[in-house]
């Protein structure tokens, strides 16, 4: 057993990944390498393949967002288009998780679709490569006249990687795909280069993709234009907004900026894209910048749910600590580009914190977005719900932060397709490799075959009922020629973890720190690796700094936020209560039943005709009893509630 | 003394006032009546006189609101118009202000302001009454085409204001202010009337101007318009917008809503109009709708500073007991708006919680804005400053959230007129009478000189340095002939007031409970009747249901919250500290030494890398002393500093 080692930067063949950087501390092991096969997120990847994709092609068309490509060789698109500036990108993403979920499952239905699509993108691009729907026709303002608003370079960043994950996962592909991103890209960098229009996009995007672009073409200028971006950002070359140019990060140089700000998906998605640059180019100083970056903002700026942004204004970064439950803004985007900002520093680093975060943003806010059926979600991943609310017209787009159910589809839906292709690629983020063995850093049921750079054969299956159960049992498929190191991440949280070493018939048992465990052997059919995390809830509680759940606590078990939710309150106490009312009394929590309760006092309010007073508002005490937490992923799936994850507790508790 | 009575429905005559409904309980005194002359609020109204209004002229002329009517006659309106859809109704606003403030000192350099900016105005008016300059003319989008953001009837409204409050401070003026007014008002009957365009303006306002223009004018169509404006709303005649229906009203019918919501200044102003319909059209259950509205609104939804709205991103109100203090919006256009709600109430009820409210929301709203320079002003009113900011540059509008200083002039600058507009008004808002004598709602050097229905004769002289001290004297001015009744409210925070009454050298000391304590008598010469308020700082506890200031305790004196601010905190504790770390002891609140001040503690933060732990992250004491606590509305006069209201106690303080 030893530490993780780190190993020199080398150039890695990509695979079937979503990142592959030029260098780095880990390999990333892509979906032809690990496969996810059964337990959590095996059931969400199941119905994101069967559910949710036929529901955003459904939206897509219904919306009219894919056909404006269709007007835009037809004609009318001036007059017909629908859809905001960056509808397009809507498209891109949904091709992007078409390919992943090609590459995962082969299906030829999925492959048709893609192929549909794509023939009508391309149709849609312009003789000099141009692309996108919402500038530059007659009729339409002049392309890259609205670089604050417009969405033109965003867009096309989705399109490189749609084009960059179709490549990975179909190489050479006949589809046209990664001809349409490249000729879109050299227009980009003959457009922005340095001899160019010296400025940005208002929606970082563009730079993530072209690095990636880079990397599946080798083609230096997209990696040199990506870079170019980054250093462009943050020199206010974007005009005054309502909002500051922190909304767009343009506020401060991405290598001076001491913290994430702005809005909240904006700024991950840049911080991803710097990465790349920084790794791509060896510019450690950059890596650097956005290493602190991550850690200020983990510390500062996030969420409990790992979700970040608690301003609906501007979806954006509240100051250090500002942190309010109730309006949490928590866009499950920025969570998704919150683990592609953490999956890139990961690689880099081959330090725990950064899969610890993915985890519990996975869990908390990627799987709290989709409903279990895969065809309507939130937009906004509040903390509390004061009020049960309405179900979502499922036959309308919903207004993106209103609703309190999840919706089908939102007039800014940038979400639903942004959880499609992560849950379809997700099975790139469970585990890497290094010079001598590799990392398991998720936990799923799942197989991890690979070859690392010496030749040695790696095949390990993961036997896991995560997170109902806290076993982990890793098994070697072969018996190897040579000994390995087999590196298991232990989050954080899991204090107490312990892992067994079977081997020739002989178990040890050995602590598990927070980090990664490392075991080096020849490893045999028979042997096998069993990380036990400790699965019981923990109460936890806040810096005094986010004064907003002052005097409360949450709870979680494992890799997840659990939640209070009125329905169950009401079945605890036997009658119609609200959240509003409950106190809970952290001694008490307990899941020797099977599930996790916690002991709640109810109060009764006194309505009053000024809510202030000098001996303050005085409640009247009502039931005591316990009630049952449920994980926040899932709340919200028993019809209209109330709902918080930070509970007043009882005085003196 | 009796309670106070109340008197039938009557017909008032105008005189100077900001409203004057035909219906209600008390008559409203205006600027002819009641001149304030000393104290807080005359030192306020002589630094608007003086300094703001020049400085909203300044700005408007510089921002090309103003220059906007110039070229709508010269032409190239559609090319160079300058500022948001609604600018014209600052330049309304304005003179709304200059009339009150015409009124009230007469000024010859404020007339000639008025009749250039009016001729200015006067000439924009199109030969069929429409005046705007944001729609309709070549290259614009047609008139009323956008009734969900355009504004055209909202600017209308306060340019109806501006011509009553011209007529009634200068009847019958030949600077043609009213005929202009009158011009767009019967167009806008003729286009909206029963059978016109059955909708209503995103924004309302010209609600409440219509039915002022019908009291001034004797043109009973313009209230039968607004009443129909009021009626139509709640039915969804505007379009879907991001932020629902409920944002300017349209989602549930006037009579029928429970609680104001949406946008705050949109459902104030909304509310005001609707009372001046139901009073004036005898209408009792649409008074009794709002008056329930209001009642819910101040249980529920109002800030401890009488700020209302606590949403960024739709400038709205949140739900029931969202009131953080951090993010708090609290918009000075809707303490504004507010208070003209609260005053219609009043004087149709003539209950004292109205004009609690007002007091409330004018000392720690309308007062916080604008600096004592009055150049700089508050646009949202946080009720916690995290971050000291930086002062806003005064050489341009700033966005209109972000400042952390007052700001000169916002890119929706709203509020600099409106402010200007409510102080120059302010006198009409002391004092009322009904059918047996008058009432004293706020206190401040001034003069009431009135004659009741009856002919009798009240002439009083109010003498008082409050807030600095509680004393508030009554003297007659004449030896009246007959009895009258003398009311005066009592605070519901001023709990052991007390009256004292000298008539004929005697002095007779009484109990003075909240509400309005009344002395009937032959007034003379040498009488006093002298309120004595205890002027103690009070320590305010939230409801409950306050999630967001769990475990903090305000402090209030007289009428004025107070705050902590950074500043003070540094003194007192001889080092750099932030409002963050200090913990207050409420038993120690005292203001002996003749400055409120509050037992401090402070903590050191220790920063973790998550800011969550099963035993919560610790801090490390600091020191300990006593702090100045400065009113609210003097924030911010020393520099950048941190500031909070709502501060945490000490353990189990």
């Amino acid at each position: 057993m030893t530490s993780m080692t780190t190993t020199q930067p080398t150039r890695h063949h990509a695979g079937f990944v979503p990142v592959a950087p030029r260098s780095g501390t880990l390999r990333p092991l892509g979906g032809d390498q690990v496969r996810i096969t059964d337990g959590f997120w095996a059931r969400r990847q199941e119905v994101n393949g069967t559910r949710t994709l036929a529901h955003v092609r459904h939206w897509l068309e219904r919306e009219g967002w894919l056909p404006n490509f269709d007007l835009a060789v037809a004609g009318g698109l001036a007059e017909g288009r629908r859809g905001r500036e960056f509808s397009d990108s809507e498209v891109y993403k949904y091709l992007e998780a078409l390919a992943w979920e090609i590459g995962r499952t082969g299906g030829d239905a999925h492959e048709r679709e893609l192929r549909e699509v794509v023939a009508r993108v391309a149709a849609a691009q312009e003789p000099d490569g141009y692309l996108g729907t919402a500038f530059g026709r007659p009729g339409q303002a002049p392309r890259w006249s609205d670089l604050e608003w417009g969405h033109e370079l965003y867009c096309l960043g989705h399109l490189f990687q749609s084009a960059v994950a179709r490549e990975r996962t179909r190489p050479g592909a006949d589809d046209g795909l990664l001809t349409i991103a490249r000729r879109a890209a050299d227009l980009v960098c003959e457009v922005f280069g340095a001899d160019g229009i010296a400025r940005v996009c208002g929606h970082a995007e563009v730079e993530v993709g072209l690095a990636e672009l880079a990397r599946v073409t080798d083609e230096p200028r997209y990696l040199e234009q990506a870079a170019l971006f980054v250093e462009r950002r943050g020199r206010g070359s974007l005009g005054q907004i309502e909002f500051g140019q922190q909304y767009f990060q343009d506020d401060v140089p991405v290598r001076d900026a001491e913290v994430l700000r702005g809005h909240a998906v904006r700024a991950n998605y840049l911080a991803a894209g710097a990465v790349d640059v920084a790794t791509d180019l060896g510019d450690d100083g950059l890596l650097e910048a956005l290493t602190r970056q991550w850690g200020s903002t983990t510390a500062r700026r996030t969420y409990v749910t790992g979700g970040q942004g608690s301003h609906h204004m501007d979806e954006a970064f509240g100051d250090d600590f500002v942190l309010p439950p109730d309006r949490a803004y928590s866009e499950t985007c920025a969570g998704i580009a919150s683990v592609m900002f953490s999956w890139r520093l990961l690689l880099a680093h081959g330090e725990a914190r950064y899969a610890d975060l993915i985890e519990r943003t996975l869990y908390n806010v990627v799987a709290t977005s989709p409903s279990s059926d895969g065809d309507a979600f939130y937009y906004a991943n509040t903390l509390h719900q004061r009020v049960p609310g309405a179900p979502a017209d499922p036959e309308s787009a919903s207004p993106r932060a209103l609703s309190s159910l999840r919706a089908p589809w939102f007039d800014v839906s940038c979400c639903p397709p942004n959880v499609a292709r992560t849950l379809a690629g997700l099975d790139a983020l469970v585990a890497t490799a290094d010079g001598d063995g590799i990392q398991i850093h998720q936990y799923a049921g799942c197989t991890v075959d690979t070859t690392l750079d010496d030749g040695r054969r790696v095949s390990v299956r993961v036997e896991t009922a995560y997170p109902a159960d806290g076993r982990v049992r890793i098994v070697p498929l072969e018996d190897g020629d040579d000994a390995w190191t087999l590196s298991i991440r232990v989050p954080e949280w899991a204090a107490g973890a312990e892992l067994a070493v079977t081997s020739g018939g002989d178990t040890s048992l050995l602590p598990a720190e927070p980090g990664y465990v490392a075991v080096r052997r020849r490893f045999r059919r028979g042997d096998a690796v069993e990380l036990v995390l400790p699965m019981r809830p923990r109460v936890t509680r806040p810096d005094p700094r986010i004064d907003a759940v002052r005097g409360c606590v949450a709870v979680e078990r494992g890799p997840e936020v659990l939640c209070l939710e009125s329905v169950d309150l009401v079945e605890a106490t036997g009658g119609p209560v609200d959240v509003a009312q409950a106190l809970v009394d952290p001694a008490s929590l307990d899941d020797t039943s099977g599930e996790v309760r916690i002991g709640v006092r109810t109060r009764a309010f006194e309505d009053r005709s000024w809510p202030y007073a000098g001996d303050g508002v005085p409640t009247r005490p009502g039931s005591t009893g316990d009630v049952r937490l449920v994980p926040y992923h899932s709340w919200a799936e028993r019809g209209p509630s109330t709902m918080r994850v930070w509970m007043p507790v009882v005085d003196g508790a």
